[in-house]
């Protein structure tokens, strides 16, 4: 790579250029640009210096970083910076006596001195209401399988189906194929699957010698699976592959929804949900999960993290005495919000679906069913939200990267 | 079962009786007991009512909850209790009208009224040093694999390695087989492997084409693997297939001792890294993982959780402008003290050997090698902490019910 070109950037992405850099200014910690819109951005020499692409401080070969910032011989400090003839800015260091060179377009990506929130998700979250007239997003997944990775038509039927797991955090696929073990590659057009000690994938049906309630056929409360550990996968895929019961009816319910009621209406309930640490086991015949953890959640900016209910996984509270009714009662208001109607989501499964939804946001039931009117065979698996945002990212890149061959 | 036998305890485990029930008292929310070792315990009746055993409370086949607290007439109050002539407790229950009977193995065993930290460890953990003498505890697994699952050859071999594990973080097994992919075989005597886009085992050696630095000769600085995810996998396993290549030592730190040191020596640097939000990237051509925590987490109580460290794997920090230059102070303080010999131990890899580690608290890093002196290949995966923790308390249970047995 010569000046004569933009020089690369310190990843596998695509980067188009939405604004020129128009002026730069700077002292010996901090680079201004003046972008050909107008907007104002402050990058400091560290940052810069940390983030930048020459081999010296990225591998060329797997594009991660190598350098180790404390060995330089001294805090890198600015003695030059301009823009090039190639659009790029560059940055003169001292004191090892280096230019650096930087692209425009992923600067502008990121810029820290203009975003409100790096953090922000994908795509917006919206919590909903239940009732009879809603269901969940529904979208025809006819020949998905026939697609081939990454192609427009896999990416026509994945995008919008992420869209609505990333917001909703559910999405109902219709026509698949209803072969058992087909879940495994459709769940791999989005990432690997996570196993547990109910397999690779799991079959939903009553099974004589049940280790789980989810095995027979009587109902199921809401809950969220496996919230016996540290972790509770963050997705589970549930394919219909028979379904001719009476009864059975599939029940799902926003979680967040759930808790932002419990908030707005039973607000020492919510304090006391967010704080008191219910232990969830499952103490089975060859396996014994145990974890501690508050029933709701929230991340360090307050925001709804999770949610980890599921009345027949947990193992008598151990907390402190005082705790114990106050827990108690708050438990129980929240069980009379679950049973309201008005968040629930009912729909029947009809062969060939399949259900995509986070396990740490949204609360799944069931209707128990009649097990001698027919067969019902859901086949299972879980997965890590990382999965989902992973691939929708590469739909994104994808997206810049026609971008920047339609502006060429 | 009639009241001429112990009740059953509501799960598979066993719970040896070291005291009995000597009187009882009770008022309409509260059963108090004294124990024949002179120990004072208060139960609330509403924990006991939902703790119970009767097949209203749990369904028999899967030792499962089925009782919604909030469908009782009324919160559930102690109309009697007594201690029965089998030795357990029996309270009555009003409105409902239902004598609920206690193994009194049981209630000891979860007398929340005496026990100052429930989330006790399995094991206690106990931070260390590095230094030229120090070394990885080490075991001769020799035979693993030909032991059945559960016998006590195979305990003999896994119990003192969970431990190990547990509380330092850290193990060494050594004399297993070198034949390609059976690490799977080996994990399995734990727990389900976590697969990841790099495969359910992934294979360290030097390759044309890398998609990460660790699939190079190059050396690794202290890293912790995969904390672009939400959740970084709990346990890494290491299993050498062959090492006769120059240099590729071996390096691990207990992160853990790191951050104590960090908290002691430089407390703005610790306060900085459990404060800011790092970004952690990997952006490689068919995946795009993207996760932001903070270097050092604590959980609710204060104690360290985990440690996410990898120069590496960090994208560019998108944080507040005026915490920047405070983040690369802070990490550059932890840089120097992680190139500190006193907390690295070092070893060379023979064939036959695996290194189980918690990936959440210790640190890897290797030295460079020659890649033309030899092959050196490793195969690894991973795990969750909560496999060893369900192994660990499978073995304590076996434990309890030897007990048991040899008591009657």
């Amino acid at each position: 790579m010569t000046d004569t070109e933009l020089p690369r950037t310190p990843d596998y992405d695509a980067w188009p250029i939405d604004a020129d850099l128009d002026t730069v200014s700077f002292t010996p910690r901090l680079v201004t640009v003046r972008w050909s819109d107008g907007r104002i951005s402050r990058y400091h020499g560290i940052w810069l210096r940390e983030n930048a692409t020459d081999d010296t401080t990225i591998n060329p070969a797997t594009r991660e970083r190598i350098l180790d910032l404390s060995t330089l011989p001294a805090w890198p400090e600015v003695e030059g910076a301009e823009i090039d003839a190639t659009g790029a800015l560059c940055v003169d260091f001292a004191p090892e006596d280096r230019r650096l060179r930087f692209h425009p377009g992923w600067l502008r990506a990121h810029d820290y001195d203009n975003v409100s929130d790096p953090e922000a998700p994908l795509v917006p979250v919206t919590t909903w209401q239940g009732g009879p007239e809603a269901g969940p997003d529904t979208l025809d997944a006819t020949g998905l399988l026939d697609t081939d990775a990454g192609d427009d038509a896999e990416e026509a039927i994945l995008a919008p189906a992420l869209e609505s797991v990333l917001g909703k955090g559910l999405v109902r696929l219709r026509n698949l194929p209803t072969e058992p073990g087909s879940l495994e590659a459709i769940a791999w057009r989005i990432g690997p699957v996570r196993p547990t000690n109910f397999g690779q994938l799991f079959d939903v049906r009553a099974k004589p010698d049940p280790d789980s309630n989810a095995y027979t056929s009587i109902a199921l409360p809401p809950h969220v699976d496996l919230p016996t550990r540290e972790y509770h996968p963050g997705l589970q895929m549930l394919h219909c592959l028979e379904n001719s019961v009476e009864g059975g009816q599939a029940v799902m319910l926003d979680g967040f929804a759930v808790a932002e009621a419990l908030r707005d209406r039973h607000p020492e309930a919510w304090t006391t949900l967010t704080r008191v640490r219910w232990c969830y086991a499952n103490t089975a015949r060859t396996t014994d999960y145990v974890w501690y953890e508050p029933m709701i959640r929230l991340d360090a900016r307050g925001k709804l993290l999770e949610v980890r209910i599921a009345d027949f996984l947990r193992g008598p509270l151990q907390t402190a005495f005082e705790d114990v009714e106050p827990a108690y009662e708050a438990l129980m208001t929240l069980q009379r919000l679950l049973r309201d109607p008005a968040f629930a989501i009912r729909f029947t499964y009809a062969p060939g679906d399949l259900v995509i939804f986070d396990n740490r946001r949204l609360l799944h039931a069931r209707d128990a069913f009649e097990g001698a009117s027919g067969h019902r065979w859901l086949q299972g698996c879980y997965m890590e939200r990382d999965e989902i945002r992973s691939r929708y990212r590469m739909i994104q890149r994808a997206r810049r990267q026609r971008r920047l061959t339609t502006d060429a």
